[in-house]
């Protein structure tokens, strides 16, 4: 059984024959020849570390946004933002709120946390024993603390969190991880970290995982909201009244009354994020700028909210809980994701705070401009005339 | 103010040209000359309801895995699954599961139900005249049926949820949209809708939001876990002692341990997904196909449910929700994601639930061999082999 | 084993000689006498189907607030509302809020739905066997109907919802119930139903709970925001400016800021009732009136909107989903719960949604009132003043 | 306007007479005497600090339910547990269940957390100053701490939590309290702390709520499932198979599907609570001991879980982690309450864990009971034969 195995080449497998010989076999068994796919300009070795099976490149059509005038910690001035994405309607509507913010004197952003988790789970005897071993931790945190340290120079242990739940300990170690995403990063750290404590703890620990899903890695989570995962973000702007007027035509008022519809709405729904549509832009930005794909789950997460102010104008904000983000690693050396980083500027060592918060900045981007669209009738239209039927 | 305006040609703005110019005015500006992203095999014509300012296409690496032997109501056989990643392990991981499942006999399918929403929201002088609106919807519905089936041919209204909030009345309007995704399709066909409405309805509507938060477009929330939004898709197979203890190296009673470690973690943490990462495949296998790259935010929820069976086989089980896909329109069209979709014979009309049952198979795959390799030590030492350090 | 019982009277277990009985046991065991237990006015007979083991009474302290005018379709007029608590500052905080209500020119309130579930789950073979199982439900629904309706004069089957989870059907049926809370009456009726279907079902049932824990008897979920446990009632006044600068000390502006600051919160804690302190109110008033007393749980959960309204004004509103009130059966007819229900005119038949009415109407009051307290900086005075020091 | 004011006597307004005038008024407002209200035997100054407008009292039945063996660290031996209610069954069932527990050798309780908040919220001009207030707070813990313990001998505050949204922060003063329930201890003790706050931070504050919803007081929230509130109480035992078959009438089996099927339906209806009823049991034992009675919608949230042991015994397990509980203040001290508060010796200081660990148990005797009842067939008829028709 098991036959029809994928070809391999077991000393090379990441070179134009390796993926050729693949395509050449899929096309035997499915009939399909995969001739697009096969064309590309990226060397094979590039990819080495992403993609097992390599056959060939997904060519995903990016455009740009822009400019949108950033009043950050580390984005500062007016950025360009590359966005690959299949929407028709999407880079049309950010661009439009990027100038929308530009236009109302840049939008401020924050980092206000940046931490990564890995959550191990105990299991004892009884609760007591569960209880007894959450002291322990904290009694031993600068032991357990050096050995995860001792396994990377960038990422630090900060903190141990832990509940009792039934006869178990369940906990989430907090990293610091520098501009790597570091989920891998912090899985070795908390795995040397675990080997420690089994060996060391003087109490029977009688079941054991790595992941005890309070971290929720890859999956939208309450928890990301209460105690970030990635880097808090908060993006901020005073729109102003003769903005909303012009180019967004529409107003403080009409703004607030579509928030308080939203926000009512969610008291019901409970969806993972209040404003109109975060996901868009982030998986956009995610996938030209070679960030972890599936991390747009949990990045997705956030809180919009707006204030009337007496003079017409309106606060707008957005908190982002779980921006997970990289800067060098994983798919961002990339070829062609390299280039839409640099184009910001973002490529490499001390860049993904400043990425953080273009990222923030282009959510609130999409959410302004859309919400207009909706308030001005135009959503409907704006679809039919750029987008295809779907 | 706001200088520095992309180019944009009139007159066909989906050319070589048109984009080399971009990719000129955006070295201009950042200094970075976007070379990679120039160098492309795709008729810029074919972006051209997909993707404005267009400058270039992102490379995105993609493997494959499988094959997966399918027993669904529309996936029947072994199938090959494409898979754009940038995140080594990933499809070695799924091809593993991917081969448990197949040396097991193969994974049972089902779509449960099929639709896809939006969600007016209207507000009054007080909290009876919305309730009084509720039962006009409800004796009216036959005449706001034919108003909004008339914008498509292939889209069906089939009921109108609605909620009293204060003296608003939240609406949701369930339809059903055959191989599309259906986002613009239910888009038109509500906007017809309340426009009938709004020159028919006796009372006065005081003011009226295209959409309340009741549908959470591209945002994961709890109303679609309840009510489903695109495809409800299960998936179930009995793994066999002998696959988990061979090739998966573990048995039944460790995967039980660690989804029980799992579901009462969930209850600390809210997540998505109580199993390991439905997101991984899920993105993967969306970014490969030209689905909407943002709507793996939604898709990505669902319930992993196991039980020990008493011969030391595993019942395993995933319901997801709110798996939204589409085989035509889109990016479903592009040539290298239409090479994928044609690989599994999933381009075109019909193919729809089809595509959704391989989601499915696909993200059981994915977590019985994360499952595996959890319980079997082997988590960071495969990503040590085969990812990058990040 | 199990030694020591507690005595009882096979004849008559509920006599002034049984409860002395079961004191004097008691008071042998424990040491404890129980005097105060044993004095009371109530005849024993008229707690038989309320307190097996009975021995005595609890005398919980009432006291009254009001009068509050009420505007609604069944609650017409000032009320005096019997409040039982032993929490010092809550009568007097919600006396202040009625008081604010009345000068404001009364709140007006509306029943918007009425409605009470039992959920049975099935499990079958596969997911299809389920997803089959729903489609015979809904083709069955009036033989259903006619056998739960068959068990009840005043219980009304009025729709099946079901859910698609692994190879299980989650079911909640849902009834109007007349003037009872409707707890028993649709038990009695589900069983009745499901006894039916498991005679009729022409496929096979594997297994099957009375209780699948979609209708969440006696327990807070979102379930009951969504779709409405009891009766979802909405109480709504507009706050004057006069009567906010007056008797509240306080403005629009302040309350405005109370609530955002509540609402963003309730972002990141998820509570039940994102307003101040509904359980306050319904708790006393439950107890006063007989209700049973684990359903301020499930009715405690809501939503408060506010907008501030050009002229100082302030739109103050309440959604409670899930109020459960009785006005006949249970704990009212007992002497003094009656005398508090008879007080307000909501002793028997025909009168549950006027109680509903008031109940929702208390909320505002004691929200109101908190609220502006806690502006004017006299929330912790008030409770040293009034509240023992705990 | 607002006439009809409700007698007060400046005096003394907790006397016979004050009570006697307030039935009278009430009588010539609404026509119904409160005859059985103004029967009792409680000292009307006994709830001057429990109760304004007091006019009588409410009598509630009380019953007794066990002995229940308990293993606690607190709790030790047999306990008889007097539970106020109105709810037919309730009591036997919940005898049943202790009887079960006892027979199976006791239940082991166990207090994994106790700790008590207040949620000050803090608005700025911008989300970095809001971020540096957090390290401000971080910083001066020391300072802030000495202010917060100054107002009291019991409480203490132990640590701050803050959360960054938008351009505020929200905090969450954390304070063991003794066996006090805590909240008005803490109020004071958080009130002084915010005013050595407001007074030293060098910053500008631009505003300021008390309690930023975070806490959720008298509110159910995930909140409290993640953080504790009160006392985080797991109570275990082993059900014994003889039991479960003879007693219980059910086997490990069958309690397991039914805790599969209450599991997967949690994850469509996101209840407080997964297991069958804790409300019931904590608030009927809340009324009697005269806890304060709107705490039970805090403490009703838990996790039930449970595993089936390889010779037929079933591990069962509740995690309650809100458990609000005084053992002297409030309403402990009123006769009756206190009565039942002595008759398991947990009257006074130094017994508030002792208390919650009853608690805990009950929950468990209760759980087991129904659990085992709605698999026999038995819970409609127990309700018919037991209970008035509702």
């Amino acid at each position: 059984m098991f036959q029809n195995k994928i070809p391999r080449n077991n000393e090379d497998d990441y070179t134009l024959e390796a993926a050729a010989a693949r395509r050449e076999f899929l096309k035997e068994k499915t009939g399909v020849a995969l001739q697009q796919v096969g064309q590309f300009s990226t060397d094979p070795q590039a990819v080495s570390g992403n993609c097992e099976n390599f056959m060939g490149m997904i060519q995903m059509p990016v455009g740009v946004a822009g400019p949108v005038l950033i009043n950050g910690e580390y984005a500062q001035g007016e950025f360009y933002v590359p966005l690959a994405t299949t929407e028709g309607t999407l880079i049309a509507s950010y661009s439009r709120g990027m100038r929308a913010i530009t236009e109302c004197g840049g939008i401020k952003t924050t980092v206000a946390e940046d931490i990564m988790q890995r959550s191990p789970g105990y299991k004892f005897a009884d609760a007591r024993q569960a209880r007894d071993f959450a002291q322990w931790l904290d009694d031993n945190f600068a032991q357990i603390k050096e050995q995860a340290d001792s396994t990377t120079s960038v990422g630090k242990l900060i903190f141990i969190q832990h509940w009792s739940m039934n006869r178990c300990l369940y906990t989430r170690f907090n990293f610091t991880t520098g501009d790597a995403a570091g989920q891998n990063m912090v899985s070795k750290a908390t795995d040397r970290a675990c080997k420690w404590i089994a060996k060391n703890y003087p109490g029977e620990i009688l079941d054991y995982t790595f992941n005890s899903n309070t971290e929720t890695d890859k999956k939208h989570s309450q928890m990301h909201m209460i105690h970030t995962r990635g880097k808090r973000v908060i993006a901020e702007l005073v729109l102003k009244k003769e903005v909303m007027q012009g180019l967004l035509r529409t107003t403080a008022q009409n703004l607030m009354n579509a928030r308080n519809f939203s926000n009512v709405g969610a008291a019901i729904s409970v969806p993972a994020y209040n404003g109109p549509h975060s996901a868009n832009g982030i998986a956009s930005l995610f996938i030209a700028t070679g960030q972890d794909e599936a991390n747009v789950v949990e990045s997705h997460a956030g809180n919009v909210y707006t204030e009337a102010l007496p003079n017409g104008d309106l606060y707008w904000s957005v908190t982002l809980p779980a921006i997970i983000v990289a800067t060098f690693g994983g798919g961002t050396g990339l070829p062609t994701q390299r280039e839409c980083l640099e184009m910001m500027d973002c490529y490499g060592k001390g860049k993904a705070k400043k990425l953080a918060e273009i990222v923030a900045a282009t959510v609130v981007a999409g959410d302004i401009s859309i919400s207009s669209a909706a308030q001005a009738g135009e959503f409907v239209n704006s679809h039919e005339k750029y987008g295809r039927n779907r």
